[in-house]
């Protein structure tokens, strides 16, 4: 890179929009705060990042981004404390995470100046954004795309490094019941499913639209080799209680390495929870459910932070989850968010003030 | 939609850019002709195409495409023959291809007046740009991106269908050696390998970066679960000949029902050439090659048409092809060309006038 952080140009808009926004009715990700960051990738170098009022950009038809899907990004959230102070949780790990995910579609590492130094920069401007109170928090999102031109299939030489912001509430509303894979899948071995890649989405899409038909939200995924070993839930890591022993998929090439997810297996440790990483296995689910040892499914992601699961339905046959007094999910998501909006004490370091 | 293809609004640019263009010596894929064809999709209805000149044009920060992928698309030729007619080959084949595509992918299909109807119109505007002569054409780039804004991952409501010319010469140049993969993989049983989707290709790029470092040009993508059977290598389907029959992989939800694929195998079968349609293993093909019954592989594609693969390696062991006269390769190549040139008879009716 050329320049250091303290070079980053800021033009910041004519008047805010803030006042247009109820606060207390956002539907998650679709408002966006007044300004923006965005740093272009050319002549293999980083050039000069800026804050700029958030705004539509040009994109040339022939963009490798919109034909060869170069394209990763992260999902983060800042809170705001008591004194007004503002709070990320663990970005070094979404930080690391983009680079690996740069890396495996062939695009170049974002610095630590620009990824960090450049949020920093961004949230300090829109702190007025970052509301307190239950469930409010500044969803952010940092993302990269292929800009050079030319429909041949390699990699770009241009890239654009971009952060908007977007006020949020909780994620989900209601009950989320799923279903599980038994034909479509999310990811290959080795192909890019550890990736927080745009490619990984959009071919869940479609799938969802089916589960949804049926009355289900979302799709516990599943290998795609054999469809017998649960995987995640595309945009959450997933959470098996059987009796009091927790359990999770370990990370593999085809399984994100979340945040969220991390941050739940140590924190379960620490409140005295048994947490197993292994591949819990289709037919042992159908079993536990079954025999009344399953006793909690959740989902744990950057957006959702923890999501219970209602039921899940496989092969056509729907298994309700027994109600829970004492939830693990209702425990571990009470002392999350304790910590990521610093009502309850840090133990582990993650909080990183801005 | 709400309007017929007689609709299509046109709007020509101020002067050509045509004679700044050294038809002699072209890049593939990074010149365009004058003008574009684009067509939104909102409301749940396609809105009125539009023919206007070629030009970079708005994007919101928050765009789908940007974040979960949704973009697909096609490659097509259209060629000129002696007689200054222009002819496009087997266009129905992807069309049907798009909007399968499209379905995999969650997004609307483009009705045929807009995509075979559209295209039409927009070659006859560009004819100038479509040349005589060895291995000249105009490529042809119909694609289609998501351009509803939003940062959650569910699917757009809005889209943008686009198609984008480029004249070309011939694709690769020099002696392409390809490396079987045996780690990293292309596609997922039950994902979106068969859809021309751009996370497709994003995920080869990192894999195809080493295998450039080790000298080799391309992959063999196996089967991700066994990396035992050969599937594709990307841009492109794979053809071996062994003694005198034609192998090829069947097409799957991992590997693309490539149009010059299925014309290969025709040609093939109506020059003589014993064609089976079935997985080759790796074993196999190392076997052949060194018993000296593997005399060819080649790949099919919209862009390279016919390549020749001049030898693999697999675990670290390079095998080199033997040179053949009087090639299938070749000669498939010759009589494919011919016919989509309109040098020598279209007995299967496959081109069509524009």
């Amino acid at each position: 890179m050329n320049n250091t952080i303290s070079d980053i140009k800021i033009t910041k808009c004519q008047s805010s929009k803030i006042n247009e926004v109820d606060f207390e009715n956002l539907v998650f990700g679709n408002i966006f705060t007044d300004h923006m960051l965005l740093c272009d990738y050319k002549d293999g170098v980083w050039q000069q990042p800026e804050i700029v009022p958030y705004a539509p950009f040009l994109m040339d038809p022939s963009s490798k981004v919109f034909h060869y899907g170069q394209a990763i990004f992260e999902g983060m959230k800042a809170y705001k404390d008591a004194h007004d102070d503002i709070w990320l949780f663990r970005p070094d790990q979404n930080f690391d995470r983009f680079n690996k995910s740069a890396t495996r579609l062939a695009m170049p590492e974002v610095p630590e100046e620009v990824f960090i130094g450049g949020l920093k920069q961004l949230i300090q401007l829109e702190k007025d954004w970052v509301k307190h109170g239950n469930g409010s928090a500044l969803y952010i999102r940092p993302f990269m795309i292929a800009t050079g031109h030319g429909v041949i299939a390699a990699p770009s030489t241009e890239y654009r490094f971009m952060i908007i912001l977007s006020p949020a509430k909780s994620y989900y509303s209601g009950e989320v019941k799923v279903i599980i894979a038994e034909h479509f899948s999310r990811a290959a071995n080795g192909g890019i499913g550890a990736a927080k890649a745009a490619g990984n989405y959009s071919g869940q899409f479609y799938p969802t639209k089916l589960a949804n038909e049926e009355g289900f939200q979302q799709i516990i995924w599943t290998d795609d080799a054999t469809h017998t070993k649960l995987e995640e839930a595309g945009t959450m890591n997933v959470f098996f209680r059987i009796n009091d022993v927790l359990y999770t998929a370990p990370t593999s090439e085809r399984i994100l390495d979340g945040v969220t997810r991390k941050s739940v297996i140590d924190l379960a440790k620490r409140e005295g929870i048994q947490v197993e990483v292994r591949s819990v296995l289709v037919d042992e689910l159908v079993q536990a459910a079954k025999d009344g040892s399953l006793k909690e499914i959740f989902g744990a992601g950057t957006a959702a932070v923890i999501n219970p699961i209602a039921g899940f339905s496989y092969k056509g046959e729907y298994f309700e989850l027994p109600k829970m007094e004492n939830s693990f999910a209702q425990e571990i998501k009470t002392k999350l968010t304790g910590i990521q909006t610093k009502e309850l004490e840090d133990t582990f370091g993650w909080t990183v003030k801005v």
